[in-house]
């Protein structure tokens, strides 16, 4: 079973954020160089919200809010649904998929150390299937354990 | 394999459109009530472009528009990217990793006949990957062919 920390050290663990004070302009350059869909909101080392194409989506214009002028924190969500290095990607798309979200921040204790994506997840749990049908198949083809051992006799017998 | 066909009858085939000259207001009213990601933009029945959460937090904001007064087509990604429904998940997966797009309208020649998202994808995906796993571990538990056909001889000779 892959865990969070093994998609981590493929990915690195480069977390990008703003201040919830920087506007939501801001936010979304940051969004836009790093080709990335939600940005964390930090106080510090404080996690205080995350920022995502969809709050910007749902929130801004209905609002009536200018994103020049209005900072991340009236718009970001505030409850943040994080995991732990040590949950494993099943947990995570269950997480994703019941929530409707598409990034989870991963904290140890009140640190974050780390950001995976909806992208991060499927690529981990594709390559971890695709995986064990191989090592299924593997063990069909070359033979598993009972078989061999049967092969076995039967040639005895037909030796004798 | 599953197709595109099959996750349509399972999805429905409705569509959310809106008009090229629509407001991008508009555009993401639709979007919040139907809980999606993205909207079709079609003149009559022609699809003419895609508007999605993420061209709105790249364009809108970098250059300065004003979503109640700005046309949708201003906005809208023209190059739309589709399938057709006879193409298999794995195709669609990979074109939106390639990409980087999270929606595909499906095509009969200039109709659209759906649309299927990154979560469509994933989720058939992974529940065609678990019936795999699960078809080749009843085949090793339950025995497959060459076990049975050894066991039977094995039991023969027991009996003599």
């Amino acid at each position: 079973m892959t865990i969070v920390k093994q998609i981590l050290a493929d990915k690195g663990r480069e977390v990008w954020s703003v201040r919830p004070d920087d506007s939501i302009y801001a936010a979304l350059e940051v969004m836009a160089e790093k080709n990335i869909g939600a940005v964390l909101v930090m106080e510090g080392n404080r996690l205080v919200g995350i920022f995502s194409e969809r709050d910007y989506a749902r929130k801004i214009i209905l609002f009536g809010k200018a994103s020049q002028d209005t900072p991340v924190k009236e718009a970001m969500t505030r409850r943040v649904i994080a995991v732990r290095a040590d949950h494993d990607v099943e947990r995570c798309m269950a997480l994703m998929t019941e929530k409707r979200i598409r990034h989870l921040p991963v904290m140890r204790e009140d640190d974050v150390v780390g950001v995976i994506s909806i992208g991060d997840v499927v690529k981990a749990m594709i390559s971890e299937q695709a995986n064990k049908i191989q090592h299924l198949e593997d063990y069909i083809t070359t033979g598993h354990p009972e078989v061999a051992k049967l092969t076995e006799k039967v040639d005895e017998r037909h030796e004798m």
